[in-house]
């Protein structure tokens, strides 16, 4: 398999720490969107939507959206599995995975931070505010959501979900603009427990080929 | 079960249509957004995350976060399909749903649009400007993604799938801006053999008993 993917991109490093999870060897196939690469039309053929992560798969197919690729990869790699069995607990984990995934990370985005800046004029001070805003608001209900689930290890029990996948990029993502993540206790434990796997280790930014300082 | 949304709300929009597409019956709990009845206390027992939809089971479970919910659905009542049977297909129809739920309504909805009034200050036309362009950007990402797929009736295959839940209530979102459709063919195609469908005729907006002119 081959990953079209950016270091520093959250939706890249959720798919990185799910095929490393699952022990599953793939060329990585770096995509600068700093410099916008993934507008320029050799990215087009790859992915009509112009974003990262893509997943060319060893039959060819090109799979976008990160939480589709991961869904892909459990259902066609299904051990260890990112989900758990009962569809109830499934649905658990798949709603923290999209809280952050639709709640917090589409506001932050670079796309997003360009419109602020280059269309609404707005400071950098101010669109920082934007950004710790959301994470900050998207991670108080993170912790929330946590605080009605069983006690575990991880988000919803004790080996990594696509939950953990979304959770701790975000976290990476937050840092960039000095989040506060006082109180969020329980979310940040989840954190450090993730941190400690070789998986989330190998899959961060700083330990891919393109990353920069 | 019992859903507790708002006859407006996108999210709740798309599992009102699964709803239906199933041929489920459901008690339909009114939060009105407007007036903020997701802040308050009665409700925060519910969704700890404050967000509609949150589908009550008939065993008395909270699930939270459409897409979540409507795999719920599809993994507890698979007749008829939301979702094809084979990996690479499923893939391509959640990505098409992610289009929409990730990329286009996060930046869009209620609280967004409140924060653009009243921290960033700005002016209706300028909250305008914003939501039609992120609108028009996503649907215009979901054509080309349709180009490269089979011709079909509906955005994957020729029965109405998890994608198709969520691209109708985009359509009918921004159209309350006066988002431009044009040159958006196949999307357009789809949403019109959608709506011929009385699932999708029950589930939107007018229809629901909270509904206001």
């Amino acid at each position: 398999m081959k990953l079209h993917n950016y270091f520093r991109s959250s939706a890249s490093f959720r798919v990185r720490i799910a095929l490393q999870l699952k022990g599953l060897p793939y060329e990585y196939l770096p995509v600068h969107l700093v410099k916008g690469e993934h507008r320029q039309d050799r990215f087009a053929g790859i992915a009509p939507s112009r974003l990262v992560p893509v997943l060319e798969t060893d039959g060819g197919e090109l799979l976008s959206q990160s939480l589709a690729i991961m869904e892909y990869l459990d259902e066609t790699h299904p051990e260890p599995a990112l989900l758990p069995r009962e569809a109830g607990e499934r649905a658990h984990v798949r709603a923290l995975a999209l809280l952050v995934a639709c709640e917090i990370h589409p506001l932050n985005n670079l796309r997003v931070l360009k419109y602020l800046a280059n269309e609404l004029k707005l400071d950098e001070e101010t669109r920082n505010g934007w950004y710790r805003h959301w994470v900050r608001v998207g991670l108080e209900a993170y912790e929330r959501e946590l605080a009605r689930l069983p006690a575990s290890t991880y988000s919803c029990g004790d080996t990594p979900t696509i939950a953990d996948c979304c959770l701790v990029p975000q976290i990476f993502n937050g840092r960039r603009v000095n989040t506060d993540y006082s109180g969020l206790d329980r979310t940040m434990r989840v954190f450090d427990a993730c941190m400690e796997l070789p998986a989330f280790q190998k899959a961060q930014p700083s330990a891919q080929p393109d990353s920069e300082p």
